[in-house]
């Protein structure tokens, strides 16, 4: 078994897709993460739903608890229905880090190492510098788990 | 809105669950993740699914593409169907780190910070020393986007 077997079509968003649109995606079409596609349609990030999310939350409150809990209900409210104004771009890790993409050819194996590694429960598949789909992590699952 | 307001039941396994049981429920049930609990019944660890799935991956392949890469199609297909003789215990990480756990009157912007620094894609939810059950990413981005 190899990613090409394993492989389904997958949406792609680019990098001016707004963050409404992009968890709108998500949202609707059940969704793990995203993949985010540059102008040759080639994959240039993989972004995991948590992350849309983090445009959601004002910067002090990403990283402490107590400055989260003090905005009360109504503004917490807001703050997640007002993902409108922002893009994909800004929802992307500043720092570079290893992306789950595989060629067709990757086992299954390769593929577990991979989202393990990257905690992505998606991995782009390309073959001839042309994006394929994904590998989700349930496709992955499903084949492993069955009699 | 609240976490008491979109949490729902949520499957929980214990330490000793075998990780081939914990993957059938992930692929059955369509999980996430899950919560593994304590003999009170209370949660004790969150386990992405991205997780589970590097119980299958053996240790010299976990960091290493190149070393995945010459196991070849038969054994890597045999390494992900190997996964019942070992415990949900097995595939905790071993650091203490942040849990993905709140109480029912966390607002929407405490659960959405929670997600994102953890990068879990569920919050279990206690409440009054209770295990309720779990917010999920989708929940929360169903709500967030909803009209």
């Amino acid at each position: 078994m190899r990613a090409r077997d394993l492989v389904t079509d997958f949406p792609t968003v680019a990098l001016d897709t707004s963050v409404y649109e992009a968890a709108r995606l998500l949202s609707t079409q059940r969704l793990p993460g995203l993949i985010v596609v540059d102008e040759r349609g080639l994959p240039s990030s993989i972004l995991p739903g948590t992350q849309v999310l983090r445009l959601a939350v004002p910067d002090y409150c990403q990283e402490d608890p107590a400055l989260a809990r003090v905005v009360d209900e109504p503004h917490a409210d807001l703050f997640l229905r007002s993902l409108s104004g922002r893009t994909v771009r800004e929802a992307l890790p500043r720092e570079p880090r290893e992306l789950p993409i595989s060629d067709s050819d990757a086992t299954v194996l390769e593929l577990a190492a991979l989202m393990a590694r990257t905690r992505s429960p998606l991995v782009a598949v390309v073959q001839e510098g042309r994006l394929l789909g994904a590998v989700t992590l349930q496709a992955l699952l499903d084949w492993a788990v069955a009699a």
